[in-house]
């Protein structure tokens, strides 16, 4: 541990226009959302079909898995009258093509118009425009992502943390079970709450006696990618209700991974906790200035999944306390900063990662009066 | 059927902004819902005591049928305070005069101030300035018609179906049954829903064995009021669960009439479905961008209401299942219209009177950008 | 009585804006809700530990009693990075410092900053910049007042009514009961209606045979402060569903006081209602243009609340009563004001201390067109 190494340079928070302003709301839509690699989900979600319909910022998209077992994203609309092709409820009855269930306009699994009744007399009418509308992705550790107007390629952004994706072979995991919150908050706030552990000791009380606050540090320091490990304590081998694994640990893993625990935020949109024994991975969306849902996925090795007496619910119930702990306060936090009254105060050096969080996202918007 | 008459002239549909803006919203309010003849109920409806409040486009409104048998509609506000004078709980109890419950000024049915307690000496106080303001109003076929600043009369609107009108005698039948609705959609789309049968193969596997989709034709091609037959299939009597028909055939129809179901969009509010012994009217109230309440209306002869064995059950049971099909593909098409990605498709032929009220509802606005 | 002083100079009501409009909501705020005295409660709800979290106008406000026994009222917002410092329902477990749930920054009851930890190394970093923001306070006749930029004390400004809050020992009564209501109305709609006893015959008639309404008379016909008495019926000794004294008459009344209740409108949130033998107080706190919060506590003496045998509800259940009488009529008052025909009507000379209220608002807002 170095705390030396650490500075919030003297920083305060963000005025309070970033957590309630509507104008910073678009403003993020378009220089935020609409430009970065996003995480929509596991390869593995895309079922027996291959296709999963889900909704990102508001937009109705369509997640595929083409014959040739490449995976695309089209958005989930008809190109005739707008309808929505696959509804969620849809997904086991649907075809090797997609049918549209109001004028059964039909479209393959690359996204080609393939038949469209009685439209073949229609002056100016050409099926070659009028295939599904794609978007770019990425299939990165096993993980899908988007991207509206990339500027860079998937791995390029990821690329600070291809290590961690190597090492704990993420590619190969498999989800064993999810967790689904809304948040009365910001999606800033669980930024910056994932960010520090300054509030450990008072906020969580258990994680802080397998994990002591002060036993982390910071490897990435600044950019999108951000976070580093914290020390188990002596006799503790993963985060859960007792200290003790709930998997096997990941055997690609070098000594000194086997006793850390890893935290890293993907801005914007992504915190990834690796353990020992398993990963945890937080989807942030947010819902509108003041609320945010979150999904976690926890990835075990296959194997271990396989076992009969497999039981991840030690992990799952340690977390699922340990995340309500922190929403309760980014959620008592955007209370307090919707007070008209509300000003910024100064960060501390334990919340150097925060500060950076906060450089970054000023930044991504072009603002630089921090 | 003359398909080749019908042309959709290569259009395609509407621009997203009509389905999303606010700024469409209100010049909808001002262009069109302020200035058309719009149908709010059937004159039976105003009951023993003659007085019906009702909400149009959030206004509130008074039906009240005079001494004189005139009917008139006013606005529901109190020219003293602005107290609502009736609300619909208190219909039965309202006797010759309306008094307003705060401070009890009193109006006649003509709307004429007729009382009001300790203004005698208020200076410059007139009765005469202090009546309930009037909408203009007109019975046309046993329904009630409201138009804020009509540029023509009722009648002269409501021409081009006159002929249907007589044919069914439609200022005699009587309402049998009624169904309602909050459909999670933009009010147009229910139009242009109702204005093409090119989904009924997809949507509506019951009613197309009843009328085949390709046996429609339009009599109405262009201007406010669109539409047109359908041929019922042999041996089918009207449009019902089994095909058989519910009330007896009306006898003032000609030979032709009776082997067909029409139907008719009267901009912007109704959509009239005229069958052999009974006439179903959807009216329609937009609620925000997203959502339309519709009221369906069964008018039966009054002497087929009066039999023992009277049961429009089977017509209404088709027609209500026949609705949700439509509303589910609208509720669809809302979605797929609201996401920023979203381009207009091109019509098929089939989709001519979709094509022509785009038309007709964007020179309604103003706009000929189509 | 004196109605012939009485005169609503020939005023009409407010214009619909000021009930519907934005901008006006946001005049509102500044003119009026951040620079006049309001009411916030009685100093005696502090409870046990002297702290009471409380929402003003959507700001977060914690009220504290010091070891000093001065009532404080500061933003209840932690200066470092926003949380809330106190929730209702952790009142009871606070100790004498006030101490920040997610980093454990700690206040004294002045404000004061007293423990930041880790804060030590931060370069500028002064305790004494980090105090809680406090919000000008008074204590008058028991109450809790605030005021975000006064402009005169509160003394001063509630000088109209010392005699009031003196004859009625008002700073020793105490809190017996109370009630709470959200009014689907404007503020300024339930101020109209508490000023006048022109609907008293159709609205009130339990309460019009207690106090006749034509027996009322005004002291105050102008400026912040409104109001004056009623006369209590021969036979009556307090607003009471029997018309029975509820508690013991308060002894330092005159002869007169005890035969009146007296109704005074303080600007812009209380309505202060005396009776012979307790006090009534509606404080009001607008939630939107179309919402009202009513908080309603009867205060009586003392010795009175703790006799074996008292019973308050002949005056709650009297008053319940009342106050839902007039929230109908307010409702329906604000939706035929919402109505775009609405305009507004001539007041009677019975509605002399509505059109003062009017008159002061305006000013208050600086519009003068009335």
């Amino acid at each position: 541990m170095e705390q030396d190494a650490r500075s919030a340079f003297g920083q305060y928070g963000l005025k309070r226009e970033y957590v309630t302003s509507t104008a910073v709301w678009e403003r993020e839509s378009s220089q935020i959302f609409q430009r970065h690699w996003v995480c929509v989900g596991r390869v593995e979600e895309l079922g027996v079909n291959g296709v999963r319909p889900f909704v990102w910022e508001g937009q109705q998209l369509l997640a595929v898995c083409g014959d040739d077992v490449i995976c695309r994203v089209f958005r989930n609309v008809c190109r005739h009258r707008g309808s929505l092709l696959v509804q969620p409820e849809e997904c086991s009855a649907v075809g090797q093509r997609l049918q549209c269930p109001y004028h059964a306009w039909t479209y393959d699994r690359k996204g080609c118009l393939r038949a469209a009744p009685n439209m073949e007399n229609v002056p100016g009418f050409e099926a070659k425009d009028l295939g599904l509308l794609e978007i770019p992705t990425a299939v990165v550790a096993g993980f899908l992502w988007i991207n509206f107007a990339p500027q860079n390629s998937a791995a390029e952004f990821l690329e600070p943390i291809a290590n961690v994706f190597a090492a704990w072979q993420l590619g190969e995991l498999v989800v064993a079970t999810e967790l689904k919150y809304v948040v009365k908050a910001n999606w800033k706030l669980l930024f910056q709450n994932y960010s520090e552990c300054y509030h450990c000791p008072t906020v969580h009380p258990a994680l802080n006696r397998l994990t002591p606050y002060l036993g982390s540090s910071n490897e990435l320091v600044s950019g999108p990618i951000l976070g580093g490990p914290m020390q188990l304590a002596a006799g503790v081998g993963t985060m859960s209700e007792d200290g003790e694994l709930v998997g096997s640990v990941i055997p690609s893993l070098d000594p000194l991974q086997k006793r850390q625990v890893s935290y890293f935020t993907v801005f914007p949109n992504v915190f990834l906790s690796v353990h020992p024994d398993y990963v945890l991975i937080h989807r942030l969306q947010r819902l509108s200035n003041r609320e945010t849902e979150v999904v976690c996925q926890f990835l075990f090795q296959k194997q271990d999944r396989e076992l009969l007496n497999f039981d991840p619910l030690r992990a799952v119930r340690f977390w699922d306390l340990t995340n309500r702990q922190d929403w309760e306060v980014c959620e008592r936090t955007q209370l307090g900063i919707e007070d008209v009254g509300y000003c910024p105060g100064p960060y501390s050096n334990l919340e150097s990662v925060v500060a950076a969080f906060d450089r970054h996202y000023l930044a991504s918007l072009g603002d630089f009066d921090f």
